[in-house]
């Protein structure tokens, strides 16, 4: 296991700051784009955020550490992002998931894991065992896919009007 | 021509805070991290977006204002980056590109464009004709489609290590 957990950490801490420098203060028509029907809006994307820092990661980590594998993890609902972001603004879900994550930083910091405890395995309910390392690192992969769906979404707020350079930038 | 000037310039100003949030500090582990041989970096997309700084943008816009059609922009150099990135620290390329990108949206600015002066014209090497507003577009949107590329090498950091959470991320 080659995970490093302080590379972890210091990318955890900082997607606050990347999505308060990306979206904050930038208005409704950037934020609130969709690049098609169905698909999400930054906003819709911190929504997701706000989604898993309540119910995915430091939830199931707890699992993997309290009971290993015998509580298998509750099912992330993939669609718990549209009440989240339903009622709230841009700048609200921004403060909101910058709240949850010092907490949920704080909270990893907490654990103090040994190098054995990342090997400790937890029961998902599609795949099986998985370790607590391969549910951290999952953990910083998926903010750095939905931070690019954050900035594929405001990419597409213009593809009319770039012209020929459309051929460039997406074929 | 529907594209406002100043969301644009609203998202072109904040890219440099972006990127420090994003990269300022992070080991060269993750920042020099090519998802295959052959692809870039975040460090390798900082050069492009310098190079673009210093001779695409801006230099096309007061070419387009000073000459109209009648001078075809210099074509760009897709690997202008190479010299740019190689030998200088990530740190040195955000704090170099921060530095030109103040210059160039203060230059836009100073150009206090009308209406009018969106729609003129000018050459592109490659596709003839192009506006002045197709040019500030895709700026704007090369911005977003360029960090989607730089949270995408960061995400394929750890593409073994997510174990079976790669069939979600990826697949």
């Amino acid at each position: 296991m080659t995970f490093p957990l302080p590379d972890a950490i210091a990318a955890l801490s900082r997607t606050p700051d990347v999505l308060d420098a990306l979206l904050g203060d930038l208005g409704d028509g950037w934020t609130r784009h969709r690049p098609a029907d169905g698909e999400w809006s930054a906003h819709d994307v911190l929504g997701h955020f706000i989604h898993g820092e309540r119910t995915d990661w430091i939830p199931r980590a707890r699992i993997i550490l309290d009971h290993g594998t015998k509580v298998p993890f509750t099912p992330f609902d993939r669609d718990g992002h549209v009440a989240i972001a339903a009622d709230r603004s841009t700048a609200e879900l921004l403060d909101l998931f910058r709240t949850l994550r010092a907490e949920n930083v704080a909270a990893l910091r907490g654990f103090d894991l040994s190098t054995d405890d990342l090997d400790r395995e937890g029961t998902h309910p599609a795949f099986g065992p998985v370790t607590l390392a391969q549910l951290l690192t999952t953990w910083t992969t998926h903010d750095h896919v939905h931070l690019g769906q954050i900035t594929q979404a405001l990419a597409t707020r213009y593809t009319t009007e770039v012209g020929p350079w459309h051929a460039y930038l997406w074929e």
